[in-house]
């Protein structure tokens, strides 16, 4: 909504003296009442000033992030998802970080030999083990991986800004999707990260 | 912006049927073109519609995104930055690793012994060569380490949005915040990641 400049001012105003009356806004713009009345209009029903009988023009600020909110609501993780990385949790962890090379991930997500989701293994926990002197040929990942249920996911239908809030809250730079299976674990679907939210803060601006 | 049923009906009539003139849109709705003013001035001056002469109105679709891109346009990278993770270019890549981890930061920024910033380090890069067999604790990260000129930065003053797009575009996961100094060289004075990005993002939603 691109405002006017006398809008703006208006905005300012009952920003610094609100509640304030249509007439006092009026006298220190040196208009008249009649002459702001279509500003005040638009201002109110856009949501930006609310009017009191009695009272006057107050600046409810609120409308632009409910705005905002309104939009990312919108946002689903299933329109989103990446292809997840699975390994098998008897994958020796040298064959771990060579498959996290070759996919260019940070996340690694382990499943059993029934392909129940059993756990994550991060770039962070692959540095770690190749560090400590084991042999990492013949370790396998389920033994440096985090376990299930230590586990944040999403599921496809979660809203992306539930993933994004869970993110940085959890300290986890993906999270995988998933989906219950009959047996009551979980199969991993997808995947979504901290890049699949800069790029749609990116598409917000270009769009 | 709140818009009123009406409001979001005239909506709906000028996206599918638009150009349409302020009459038509009123007899689809059985009411009076008088009874329409306020609602298409509100419209127009929101510019979600815009009104042409002797055409009529058409939608223009713009203004969520513009709205979002001139929101997103007043976050600078200064008011964002976070403390980098700095080290000597003779660091062992031993030390490099102990450091990453006692930091928890995905990327090391490398200087030489003037402070002036020569390379980064990443994750990655640290992973590679641990693994690769040679000796980390007497090989310097200078030699792992991705060197200036080929590296992504930006400024105190750039817009976060240009952060954001070069983190996508050149696939890295942080970027530091340069300044220069007197020599010509960089200063390297913080860092701006896509954990950042989604902070921003969740609060754009918690605001």
């Amino acid at each position: 909504m691109e405002l006017s400049q006398r809008q703006q001012r208006i905005i300012e105003i009952v920003k610094t003296n609100g509640p304030i009356t249509g007439e006092h806004i009026a006298d220190q713009l040196s208009l008249t009442r009649a002459t702001l009345r279509p500003d005040l209009a638009i201002l109110t029903m856009s949501g930006i000033l609310e009017a009191r009988p009695r009272v006057g023009y107050y600046y409810t600020g609120q409308t632009r992030h409910k705005l905002f909110a309104d939009e990312l609501k919108q946002y689903i993780v299933k329109d989103y998802a990446s292809h997840p990385v699975v390994v098998k949790s008897d994958m020796s962890v040298y064959d771990a970080i060579c498959t996290l090379f070759l996919e260019d991930v940070s996340t690694l997500f382990v499943i059993n030999h029934d392909g129940d989701f059993v756990g994550v293994c991060s770039r962070k926990d692959l540095l770690r083990s190749s560090m400590v002197g084991e042999d990492i040929h013949t370790m396998p990942v389920s033994v440096i991986m985090s376990r299930m249920p230590n586990i944040n996911y999403v599921f496809a239908e979660d809203r992306v800004i539930y993933a994004a809030n869970l993110m940085i809250e959890k300290e986890n730079d993906s999270l995988p999707i998933v989906q219950e299976k009959d047996n009551g674990q979980f199969e991993v679907k997808g995947r979504i990260s901290k890049t699949t939210i800069t790029k749609i803060f990116v598409s917000l601006f270009k769009e």
